[in-house]
């Protein structure tokens, strides 16, 4: 069973120290399908203007990903994003936001996908997350990202759809908007609090931290980012990171036939997650998923092993 | 045997959000051997004014350091920092900075110092730094820290310095002036080829990176700083975790029997200096030592340990 990601399908005109793109591929669902691939198949809903290029569509589908609910506006042009990066790679500057379709997005789901095991809401209106959360039947894992524009203008939906998942995925600057507190640590308790089972808390070039509750048990885990020398371009890197955890656990769901997911499959899906992100900023856009396997993906988790691992400290 | 550390014994003036203090202990000695205490004993070599606290020599001695290589001036006045911290506590605003005795200083070690297994050469000038280091007979552990001053003011005999040390303590921003490079990774590796078998790179509440090479085995290591949500007063924090650093070692190395440090251990020491300096910086100057054991710092490696491990990745 596919998981099931709402989010944009977009394109995307970025330039960065190391070169300029125009018209690429873009939007989080295809970050997150595209990073999900190597273990899971992503069915997204979204929608793409009139304008949208048919060969994107085409490549997702050669990715495994289901993109029937993929709507086409016949009178709206393509929700579009430009921008760009200088030398510190962890802030993006938006030249230009095209709406587009995204402003009559209006998701419907059929029958499939309503009864999903696996959920991803991308960064879009959460009033939009909550209308597709409601048409699921019975999600086992329900996972949320979210930006600055809907923490300062649409707060009170956001902590609403908040309190339904089992994870909100969110970087350290909209976190500390959320919260009102610069402590890190503090501020992903005090969002925990409010209903996820799991604050995954993106730090970038920081690493992630995860502040979560499993049954009764709070855990507190840190993984460092994949030390890549060669970071070309950002863009999509917290959605690729998403796609990378949610897809480690669906694989987890579903080779477990139903027993729960443990602790060790939460850290498992964080190292994935970072290994697999940090592949993703090698190259603009998704390009780099198309040169690698699980297997490169695989070796990097193994270098985090070796990068952080220590015996417990003798006596 | 004791580790030997020629560095600064001091007064500072400090100001943060949690309150302010004036005229208290203050100096990379004083720090690194207040934190190293837990594990070994401290020679210090350094030198005060006439009017520097005789309390605060006493406080010293019982904490087991050897004060005999502290000279005292009878006409120039102590090294005096006065500085503050705003919300960012990991940047240090200076008023005033008084060298007094500093621009005197011509260490002299006796005998037994001369002939001890570890130095540690605090962030003086590197001209000083290599006077101590050339009256050493066999040290086996040579670590050395620096600041930005001497990276602008004495940068060749900084990089001679650099060239005998096993390992060179250097916090992000210095690491990034000395190497003219900002890819922190792509840094520590120039910086390393450059002679010292140990960049130990202390990126404040990011962790520590180090980038090593044993025999000649290169290895990465990284370790998150330990969240703490308390920092009232982040003076030291580098001294205390070169403290705790080299008195994991110095132990080790009393414990071996000679047998050579292993990467275990390195790794080890990483954890045990992060746990200290995140002690170091709850309270301000040395005060939160005077509150604990040795226990409560391996309570916090025990913490870090649960906090990063996993299981090497199932197939």
């Amino acid at each position: 069973m596919n998981i099931v990601m709402a989010g944009t399908v977009a394109m995307d005109d970025i330039k960065t120290p190391y070169g300029e793109r125009i018209g690429i591929i873009g939007g989080s669902a295809s970050h997150f399908s595209t990073a999900a691939s190597f273990l899971a198949p992503t069915s997204i809903i979204g929608i793409v203007g009139k304008d949208y290029p048919a060969r994107y569509i085409q490549y997702l589908r050669k990715k495994g990903v289901d993109t029937s609910g993929i709507v086409q506006s016949k009178d709206q042009i393509s929700f579009y994003w430009k921008g760009f990066y200088e030398n510190d790679m962890n802030v993006a500057h938006t030249n230009d936001t095209i709406l587009g379709v995204l402003s009559s997005f209006n998701p419907v789901l059929d029958e499939e996908k309503k009864n999903a095991d696996f959920l991803f809401l991308g960064n879009i209106d959460p009033v939009i997350q909550m209308k597709v959360y409601r048409q699921m039947k019975k999600p086992v894992f329900v996972g949320m990202d979210t930006m600055n524009f809907w923490i300062s203008s649409r707060k009170n939906e956001l902590l609403a759809m908040i309190k339904k998942v089992d994870a909100l995925f969110i970087n350290d600057g909209e976190l500390r908007q959320l919260s009102g507190e610069v402590n890190l640590i503090k501020a992903a308790g005090m969002i925990r609090k409010k209903g996820p089972k799991m604050v995954v808390v993106k730090k970038g070039e920081h690493g992630v931290l995860i502040n979560g509750i499993l049954g009764t048990e709070e855990f507190l885990f840190f993984t460092p980012a994949y030390p890549t020398m060669m970071v070309k371009d950002p863009t999509g890197a917290g959605d690729s990171f998403a796609g990378g955890f949610v897809s480690y656990l669906h694989r987890v769901h579903t080779q477990n036939n139903g027993k729960p997911i443990g602790l060790a499959d939460i850290r498992h899906a964080a190292v994935w997650a970072t290994a697999t992100a940090s592949i993703s900023v090698e190259g603009f856009a998704t390009s780099r998923f198309d040169k690698i396997t699980a297997k490169d993906i695989r070796e990097r988790c193994d270098f985090l092993y070796q990068y952080t691992k220590f015996e417990p400290m003798p006596e």
